[in-house]
């Protein structure tokens, strides 16, 4: 367990609104626990190793809520398709390969080493169907310090034979078999529920899914109302549903005893909402992706106005890049042009909210997580912007902001994550 | 003069819809201009200099048709607002500092280093009001070795005290000075006339212009309805023009005997857009900056549907950065939410014509230019995209999507422009 004293120019977010500056500061860390930020050093805390990181600074790590891991081989390829046929002519063949274990390992190592170096602590992953394959990729992720929810997916219809489990039986058996291996294997990484979404899954195994959830105490991920084709398919496929929501909720896969993240969420209606709200289920919003596959893009002050959890994703391979930094100015950029384009009752996103969502709001589905709070788990990144060269002084919080438009893994100094060092 | 052969994966565009891609082929410069691409070399050629660039990317050099100069400074800083309290907020008084020598020459340098590793090989530039500091900037970009127009800016009405022009006169005599100071005195460096938007200009200040334009013969830069609530003041002050655009051609400087470049066009309606054909005028795409300060986004599409010379831009400091590449992606994104959001009968743009749009559309502001066809001046990037993993083959064509979405300026493993190697 580690403890120790870092000094330098500190900034977290107190909620979704305020960015805080705290200014040659120290940030404690006490057994892998964030003791809190002070401007001296409290007598108690005077024992402790002390690195100074004089003018860097010192952010939270971060989370990343929605990503697919074999599509990663993949990240910005043919773009210039919508979701369904993009997931036919890119995705399912390239995660058919995942079935060679070798191939899985040479891409996931890939995977694993980007993943590491980047802004990213935390991550929620979707893997392949292939149970192998999946086990390694959490092995790799457990080696790599990072902490991480990982899915074998389930998808047992309206996808190739050649990627397609072949009955609700076999899905729900390898996925048994996987969750008895990894459930508590690991110290950092965990077994996530992972049905692709409904159009991917009959009726039949999505209830057995939900039962395997209460069995095992696991969290669930999925996809939900990201294209207009795909929400209308749903609608067909679950007639008796109030909304693509709802028929997860009907399956026992939304709301109820574990925690859900939902990705996109871009066509969520009111009753959507009030579905995600009342479930306490997290939305990763994924901007760069719903660009991307041109779906649209979420409200997410709207979101955040209800009371939903919502946190940022990079959602590779829909987005390109595994940097949170990217993500949260695509996420700025694409509220704009929604306000602008669509609906100027909900107001674009400040750099403060997409800073809150990439660190707080996304961090929280892990627990206290997301912010230098006493209490929180310790994960956090030194930014070293000294590259990024400007002619006159600027502030920290002006220094911040430019790191996450202009910046990427060359800055980041050092990560901690859960009180462990990277690097 | 210089004479040379590259060997590798070449890539131009034909057209606006037609990549091409030549593998293990010959590029030939002779005397600083493009004789051509070969699958072997012809026996004329056999006795210049071969580089073998191996597996590498041979792609034409791109051209950045706007970019702001001075507000380099605070890139990807100060994204919360829209067009007018930007400019009143960060854009003035930063601009303001280029009086003084000493910072601009820091500033300046700056600018330059940066421009310089990037993709881009020509630009046109906004400096300021200030005449040395202009001359200073268009030194560094002559011994940069990129190809450029730089403007000094006119602007005697509607900004601040510290920052305008004291009156028509001294502008004027300002401008005059400078022009017979610059106008011959470079290789690659050439000044532009740069009103920086009607609001900015009296009258008779524009009308002046108009005068020194036919007096030297001088191409025109400007700002080209870009906002909402620009438009609707030029629409009060200059009450007898058909429309914005009709408001520069009034006072001469839109159409006519030199080029023209108008910058942004996100709001152009058809009248606007066939004054734009009709006179040859350059439109400067800027999807970053049109994101960013909340503008829109242009129908580029319908641009080129009409014959309209279209390039990219990445208007710093609204864009947050000088990468043409990160200019391309913005622009296929934004587009894609344009049609999404807003208008189905503007297809978005595919990788194909972001890259026509960055190479060829905008070199044609500089004459035979962004391309590799016979005849054309030698502008080239070689790209090194080994740190971009993959664990899969990837075509020549995956390869230059994929360096578009995720490479930087460490991709680029050399760079001519116009005959003259800069690394």
């Amino acid at each position: 367990m580690a403890s120790f004293i870092w000094k330098g120019q500190i900034c977290d977010s107190q909620d979704r609104n305020t960015l805080r500056v705290r200014e040659n500061h120290y940030l404690v860390c006490v057994e892998d626990r964030c003791m809190g930020v002070f401007p001296t050093l409290p007598e108690q805390y005077r024992a402790l190793p002390l690195e100074d990181m004089g003018d860097r600074l010192i952010i939270p790590g971060m989370t990343d809520l929605h990503i697919h891991a074999p599509q990663f081989s993949f990240r910005g390829l043919g773009m210039d398709m919508e979701l369904l046929d993009w997931l036919n002519t890119h995705t399912f063949p390239e995660e058919s390969k995942y079935r060679d274990l070798d191939y899985a390992r040479r891409a996931y190592s890939q995977f694993t080493a980007h993943l590491r170096r980047s802004e990213t602590t935390r991550a929620c992953v979707f893997a392949t169907v292939h149970v192998p394959a999946t086990t390694l990729l959490m092995e790799l992720l457990e080696e790599s310090g990072l902490v991480s929810y990982v899915g074998k997916v389930n998808m047992n219809r309206n996808g190739p034979l050649y990627l397609i489990e072949p009955s609700t039986i076999a899905s729900v058996r390898e996925t048994r078999r996987w969750l008895e291996d990894t459930a508590g294997r690991f110290a950092r990484t965990k077994p996530i529920l992972t049905p692709r979404f409904i159009p991917s899954c009959t009726d039949d195994l999505l209830y057995r899914l939900a039962d395997l959830r209460a069995e095992f105490g696991v969290p669930v991920q999925s996809h939900l109302s990201e294209n207009l084709g795909e929400i209308a398919w749903v609608r067909e496929l679950v007639p008796t549903a109030q909304n693509y929501g709802d028929a997860y909720r009907k399956f026992g896969l939304l709301g109820g005893e574990t925690p859900c993240i939902m990705a996109h969420c871009v066509y969520s209606d009111e009753a959507e909402m009030e579905l995600l709200r009342d479930g306490g289920v997290f939305i990763a919003h994924s901007p760069e992706s719903n660009m991307n596959i041109a779906s649209g893009v979420a409200p997410v002050n709207r979101f955040l106005d209800l009371g939903i959890p919502t946190g940022l994703a990079t959602d590779v391979a829909g987005g390109s890049h595994e940097s949170l930094f990217r993500a949260m100015t695509h996420a700025i950029q694409a509220s704009k042009l929604r306000w602008r384009l669509l609906d100027q009752s909900v107001p674009p996103l400040t750099f403060d909210t997409a800073f809150y969502l990439a660190t707080r709001g996304g961090g929280a589905f892990f627990g206290d997580v997301g912010a230098f709070d006493p209490g929180f788990a310790l994960d956090a990144l030194v930014l070293d912007d000294g590259n990024l060269d400007h002619p006159q002084p600027l502030s920290v919080r002006e220094r911040l902001e430019r790191a996450a438009y202009l910046g990427d893994e060359r800055n980041i100094y050092a990560k901690v994550v859960n009180g462990l060092r990277l690097f």
